[in-house]
């Protein structure tokens, strides 16, 4: 608050917090939301992949984020080369039925809306009855999909209106985290764990009801969710419902106006560089490895020994991953590709 | 409304649409249900499916619904011969685990229902506080599955019997349609998009949580769903469900009475000529067709090359399904399956 | 009742009714569920499965209960020997990702009330919004993944103190059952089946959404839902939530106080007789055939008949599992084993 104060910048705090988020950043979300969804890997099916003796099965969950959808390419060449058939990304689905598409493409842009309607016991299909969001983000929907050319999507995926795009976006973010955050602690005032859940949801939705937006589209990865391999922006939804209940439940020394401006400026400004920069590692790392450390690997030594005898088991001695849990390093994940070219041959 | 007024039956059609459903016609649909939840082909599952070097996964999706049942035998021949283990079809759960089986037939003859209150934030458990057709539909069930001999099942898969189930059966559709339409008008006014998904999902649930049906069953299809490829009976249900809302709204110059009538009358007569003339692709095709290319498809070249870039970094070109997008014709089926041989050999 | 008042055991019945849940009853509670779920065998993925010519698909409902953790390894050697990476076991996603781990620690301690409130339509966080609870089910959690040499898991799992644990978690049960009888008969007057269906559901719903709880941890075996292969704990909720319903509506001539007694009583010893002899089969195995046998198997020919039909387009005749239908008695997963293993060479 008082860096706020003494910057003088109280009044456009205030004004800040009141900008409509209608049409311009919900604008900005929806062609960014629609773009990822657009963006996924033609996915090779991993359950129904064909893997011939010696080959090992690819999860996805061992490939780092920012080098899944390259490596996952490369896994296709090696791999599933005859699987053609079993390439299904959300262009060709954009092409078999369109229905399909624009109804996952709505899951991606109200996912958060629809997950927290869902957790407070509200109908799902509300979003829905917002007509004139529901006609923007059909819009964009049909533009980056089958505008002619691809025009609509190159021009947003060239990396100045990119960057703009995703700035806007991230403002979003602040609003709805706040919004389910003051929806759910006016039904339960104590529950501080379902308010976060419930901002947590409403900021971050889409990423976590992925498997089920994927279902629509007839792609079923069960070994990839966002809680056993979380993103950057489910992370920083996850720091920001906590920070908005805290905040609440009055246990932080900070206005609501003066938090949303922090944490806008805190989310605008990382998700820039991370655009900027082409940073796909979540900035986090460092923190959650030494928290990571600190609360859940103190006894590393003796799962170790429990993982071993299970591997032992199974005729080989698992690696375990003690040192890197969270975010395979690039470096780990280069060892794994070797690993399995090795197997290959 | 003219027809109907000038045919002089204007009576008729008042009374037409005070029909009470229960017993007969809900017999009927229970009865079709139950059916074709039995005559589900014993299913090889494609994810566990053995797959050797050179053979192709086989997706479902590939295969028109038309020849899907006779297709899927014929894979299970060319495939997975010594994949006994993986049938499972509805007959087989209903000797394994009987209450599996009768909380599958009770979610295809409520699937609607359930659906809808889901959407709308009811208890989903409601249709099943309905004693009395949860006994009927347990009943059938129980005759269909159970029966000695098979009897009853074979009396109902008599053509002219069938003839007359399937015709009662489309009765209930409008009706059903025009339940979910004015319970979602009566909440959300203006929001015609959710008007329309809980008449639709009303009048078409069971096959659109079919996906969650198969599971209690232990079978999970997720390439196949009825967004990605619509089935008729959801097809016309849609158009149902738009006609519905709209008149609801009063958008149509028709009164609900007539458009019920002039609805069931529609979808009756096409039922009972494709039960009759075993006519299984869909009657919209054309306009499906004509549709698409209108709307989707004007940009067919751009997507093309978007295809071609990324099948050529798996090493085969993708033949783009621009020509039938939303049914693959049997010649096209015929040609993945040559395909496919060629593959095999 | 009877025999409660004849034993003079009416005051001690009452006072036992009445003993708080929480915070020991609870806790044996949380402390069996998250142990049963650090017990999860590591899993092969069976979809993924890398199976080559010969090798049949190994189903995990082909397992009876009490052998598939060991058959399930045997398997792993037997057939999938280089996949070490697909095996994800409960442990593993504890230090890949604690966040994951605590959810569906926290489904299978709650999953009951989450079930139940999802049925009534309830806001399915309400289980999260009792601090107390959910702190104690996270301590509990915490000490049994993460305590330093597994010291926390192996005094409970040492057999005197989990006779303790495994009786009071026993306790539990019948409350919840009564619980959720009561709250959905408070809404549904003559609903019977819906009372007994949230009965069940509260009383055992972390078996009834096991399929989501291991999707939390990125494990997905469709084959395997608990409505397929019952487990005992869902079998005797079941028979409670039916007693339990009928004392509700008056059929049964016992007040609710000695119900509770008495069920509990038996749940309890037999709990405890099952822990301490090891027993894993249902008690209510001969009961379950002779009822099977009466009531769905005595037109078994025709059905074999209709499988044998199905079974010889695809090459092989299937042995129908008229016998023993509902658990795979050991000689029979003897026999299917042999049978793979003949199959294997």
């Amino acid at each position: 608050m008082d860096i706020v104060s003494t910057l003088g910048l109280t009044n456009f705090v205030m004004q800040f917090s009141r900008i409509s988020m209608y049409p311009f950043f919900d604008m900005a979300h929806y062609t960014l939301s629609i773009m990822k969804l657009k963006e996924q890997p033609v996915s090779c099916r991993y359950q129904g992949m064909c893997m011939n003796s010696g080959e090992m099965a690819v999860l996805p969950e061992d490939i780092s984020e920012d080098e899944s959808s390259k490596a996952s390419e490369e896994e296709c060449l090696l791999h599933s080369s005859p699987d053609i058939d079993n390439l299904i990304g959300a262009v060709d689905v954009a092409h078999r039925s369109p229905i399909a598409c624009w109804f996952s493409g709505m899951l991606c842009c109200f996912g958060g809306a629809i997950l927290a309607s869902v957790l407070l016991g509200e109908p799902p299909i509300e979003p829905f009855t917002n007509n004139r969001n529901i006609i923007l983000a059909s819009v964009i929907w049909y533009l980056i999909f089958y505008c002619p050319y691809d025009k609509f999507y190159k021009c947003c995926n060239f990396l100045p209106s990119k960057l703009f795009i995703a700035g806007m976006k991230e403002v979003t973010r602040a609003r709805k985290i706040v919004a389910g955050v003051m929806d759910a602690h006016s039904r339960y005032r104590n529950g501080w764990l379902a308010v976060i859940a419930v901002g947590w949801a409403k900021g971050a939705g889409s990423g976590l009801i992925a498997n089920f937006e994927q279902l629509v589209r007839g792609v079923w990865i069960p070994e990839r969710n966002e809680l056993l391999r979380m993103s950057y922006g489910t992370k920083v939804t996850l720091i920001g419902a906590v920070l908005f209940t805290f905040q609440q439940m009055n246990y932080l020394p900070i206005t609501r106006h003066n938090l949303i401006f922090l944490y806008t400026m805190f989310v605008v400004s990382t998700k820039v560089a991370m655009v900027l920069f082409n940073i796909h590692h979540s900035p986090f790392a460092p923190m959650e490895v030494a928290l990571y450390h600190m609360a859940f690997s103190w006894q590393c030594t003796s799962t170790e020994s429990h993982f071993q005898t299970e591997a032992s088991n199974t005729g080989e001695t698992l690696g375990t991953q003690c040192s890197a849990p969270l975010d395979a390093s690039p470096e780990e994940s280069e060892s794994i590709k070797r690993r399995r070219a090795k197997k290959a041959e």
